[in-house]
């Protein structure tokens, strides 16, 4: 069992481990015959601004950005004022892994961090803390923005309603509505619906849109919604050294990456893996799952000598406390991968 | 002439219009075949950090970052306290074209900019002005870096003495040193010298290594001689957005970028376009050249009925005050493009 | 009831609605006499950084600055990284209270809140909580220092051993430790020990020593213990806009409130009057406290009727949520300020 | 001559050095009868706001800060983006003495110096420059806002027409107008125009009112023409630590300050003693005065006999470069002072 087939890697660790599709490879080298324009100013980048419009039945204006951490810190920097607060989800990718990103972006904008089943923010919690915001005075964060991550970070997925909840308090209590979208596509693949129907029709003004984790290469983009932030965040995004000079590379990864649907299929392939494991182990006795599988991760508790089984045998994971292990799947991971990993819990489990 | 054939685009506008040298897609494409640890933990970025250790002839950590304002500012904010002075020429890129980046990501450090004759720092200037500058005065900014453009903003490229006397006096004042080197391959190019030959063995401690402008797609590296700077850099990076998840692509470009000398190959031939079109425009009357031309750039200023010939024409350049005009050939430039160039001026002239 | 003798204002609301003890005043009356040297260079700074290093038994270096918030946010500066992570309770003045000052002044770190009961930080939370922080992970803030509000901010004080705790794992985390001492001499007095036992013997690096809310006019301290903070504080203060030309008149109020104990003679007597006001309103049915009272604040719940009773005489309180009001005592007060509160809430129960 | 009689101190080395006005220590002392509302929610802050209203014959909001440093640099980050340019001389005391507090306190916008005659900008060189500001260019600073000194770093005072001027300019480009009047009350008795005449009324909306070198205590104080800035200032003030809790203290010495025209007597009488001793000093041989003595400070090149002859009567004052020095007169120097001083150079020319 040590010895894997070339292409089986069992690697179940993240997706950004994965690679780049090849539609979007290509992309990027017909993206190369010619000079183009710089910063923006080349065909591509308009075509994305025309087919991100069209995807979203609304005119939307995008920038490509190096990676997630960037595409949320500084849309929320536009979002919230120094000295404003912004709540989250206490296991929010913004508050537990951007190492401060957002509080250096904005100047000092405190992220609040709150509880919520299913790791999902709850619109009551939201609410509650809302009432006993002090506005106005002026030693106290002010309420400014709120952001959700869609798929989250235990790749659960809001409904509808949820995340309208959210628009709604938000919109009542003035503050602007950010969605990580790392696994956006993930998520809508797990609605089906538009994405105009899990955005701006529920209220979100600015959107991180991952692609590198679903077949990207190295660009992801922020969608801006409300046309107030796009030139703060225009201005922003250059003065951070987020706006490529050769702008077309980036620009010609996302056109393909939406291009006839292609992020949702990327996403439905590794969406459908990571239901099929969730179904068979979560059957295993002793096995746990400690969060729905909406989307492509999975958080399992499983005892010790699985666990130890799957390490024995090469696969890579993330270790969770608690005896859980995080799971990753992806749309290039081979259905045998999968049987694998099921097939090693199983003969431990035994 | 107006109608150009296809390939032909006479865009002098800027090297950033440019295409990706066909090596380095290639070498982007080769680095798509497996899954791989991503934040730099995979083998084509420890295989940067050794093919760069060699080109340097000492042990350097090299970080991919998406452009040269993050290298730029990022580098900086390492290299002074937020309270601190990082001198530059006036003429700085850091200083004129980079939106505050350095005094943001700094935290407020300020950039001095300080005159100097082709566009380079003039060390005497730079001794005089520390030698007033009121160390240990607090509300002073403190001396804590200089910083200089290799190749410079107008295409002057410094000898290495003129390095040398700058690291000196920097080594003497306890400042630190870093080189903004967005054209370090042409500056590497004019001079013939070794790589540790223009920094390290001079004096510099950090290094922008630009590659986007001379054929690479989307990254740029910092290059780390002083080893204090390594883990605040990295952690700066992370916080900022510039560490990609498949760091692979950006490691891969720069790979290829300086394997066997491609760099260089690419350089030169920019360079070369560059000191002929100088060269003959330079002979004409009425033509002046603002500035030695050392690298891929030209200023200069001629009489408006040439620069009307040449807009009338098609070609792309950028317009500078008092009838002065830059022009930046490329590695990907035809000779046709200079050649109708100088046709176009020359009959202009006539 | 509803008309009160002139100077019996029944003023709960806060310590600082108080005056100016007569000493305090006296003394900047007295620093008047001739011109002085600015910035810190006269004789008074002089001689607070002597007579403070004498109260503390080991040398110190003391900042006059303005408030509270600017002594916490800049000693926190001093010992965080910008991508670094500061523990605190989660009723912390520093998380609550300050606007995001901390995110601020130090370019981005993260407060993190922890529960605690008595609204004090639990050492063993601290442990545990530093024991899954992933140090050398880029992407996650890392523990940089520690910071715990003596007295807290519901007028509990920390036991010498708990401070000792927090200052061990502190140590040996290699964090910074920081105290609030914004009503440090009721901390004090409270636990009648040295000042020097409850700071730096127990590992405080660095203290806000506040003096206004305990009958200063306008001036705080910083105390530093740990010398290495002393310069990078010194010029962050003065970019702060927190050092004073005429500093004298600051450090002549310090002066004082050090002088003979005085500072300890204004909080013996607030916490006297709290203590008085706990035990008989403890007492009393229906009522409850619900904080030990330690210092000079009381939080206590009780019925709406004495509630109104005490606001329809005209007296002044903190509200907070769940019928519970805070009244803070001052050394200014009137003994029978506090007869007349505990008689109108008698009046209201009976 | 070495041995001074007690009061003649000699030192002219800043204002700052000088003593409390009699009549603002005694309104200090008058403030602490009671408890009163902190914050600046007590009648003396709303006192100072009627009273700074009548002043300017408009409505302002004053708030009172501990420094000149802090109100410059958070007036400025009130006007200015964190991607902005705000010009300034090249001698100005936010650019070359504040250690970068601007640059911090706006998160990063630029102060761009201009040269000027006498020590002022010019508005011909203030025009030009934003002629050739890139509007809307993504990677220039963008114009924001222009601040002036009045009186400037070297006691000259802009006459009302230049100050219209630039106000203008400001108006016309769309910058907001700053005005550091650390100096405020002796360019003011200079002129002796209405303070409305010399600020609002020539197009400033923000005004650093200095009291501290002028006899005032240890505060200084913001005045808001443009009622925009109010809110946002009004949070950065708390968030740095800006707003004193018992803010009675300072509003009572800018009530007094400003009372029955206190302010300009005191001004008046310094100004007087730099324009005798300017006089005096001029028409000796070998003495040159650098700038016109407007306002209360002189400069002046003289032999270095002379310097060393007051140096040696232990005379303190500023030291320039190339031979001279200034010397800043104040409302409670001794006639007597300027007498000996000049005797003293007299008879080291002789």
């Amino acid at each position: 069992m040590n010895t894997l087939p070339r292409s089986i890697t069992l690697n179940f660790r993240s997706d950004n481990v994965g690679t780049v599709s090849p539609e979007i490879l290509r992309a990027v080298e017909a993206a190369n015959r010619d000079p183009a324009a710089s910063y923006g100013d080349d065909q591509y980048s308009a075509a994305v601004n025309r087919a991100f419009s069209t995807l979203f039945e609304t005119e939307v204006a995008v920038f490509p950005v190096a990676t997630g951490t960037a595409a949320n810190a500084l849309s929320l920097s536009c979002c919230a004022r120094p000295w404003g607060a912004i709540y989250c989800h206490q296991e929010a990718h913004v508050h537990t892994s951007e190492a401060g990103a957002t509080e250096f972006y904005s100047g000092g904008a405190k992220l609040l961090a709150l509880p919520g089943a299913d790791y999902q923010l709850d619109p009551a919690t939201l609410r509650e803390t809302l009432a006993t915001a002090e506005r106005g005075i002026r030693n106290r964060s002010q309420p400014d923005a709120v952001t959700i991550t869609q798929a989250t970070e235990y790749g659960t997925v809001y409904r509808l309603d949820g995340i309208a909840a959210i628009g709604a308090i938000a919109r009542d209590a003035g503050l602007r509505f950010h969605m990580d979208g790392a696994r956006f596509a993930n998520a809508l693949a797990k609605l089906d619906c538009t994405p105009a129907d899990m955005t701006w029709r529920r209220g979100v003004d600015i959107l991180s849109f991952g692609a590198t984790k679903n077949g990207g290469m190295n660009a992801d983009a922020i969608v801006v919604f409300d046309p107030d932030l796009v030139e703060p965040l225009s201005y922003r995004l250059r003065r951070a050294g987020q706006t490529w000079s050769k702008m077309r590379f980036a620009a010609a990864q996302l056109l393909a990456y939406v291009e006839d649907g292609l992020y949702l299929r990327l996403a439905r392939r590794a969406n459908a893996l990571a239901a099929r494991i969730g179904r068979e182990l979560g059957a295993l006795p002793g096995v746990e799952l400690v969060a729905p599988v909406d989307a492509n991760m999975l958080f399992v508790r499983m005892p010790d000598r699985a666990i130890e089984a799957i390490a024995a045998a090469g696969a890579r994971y993330g270790r969770r406390r608690g005896g859980v292990i995080r799971l990753v799947t992806r749309f290039d991971m081979d259905e045998a991968e999968a049987e694998i990993l099921l097939e090693l819990v199983r003969g431990a489990l035994d």
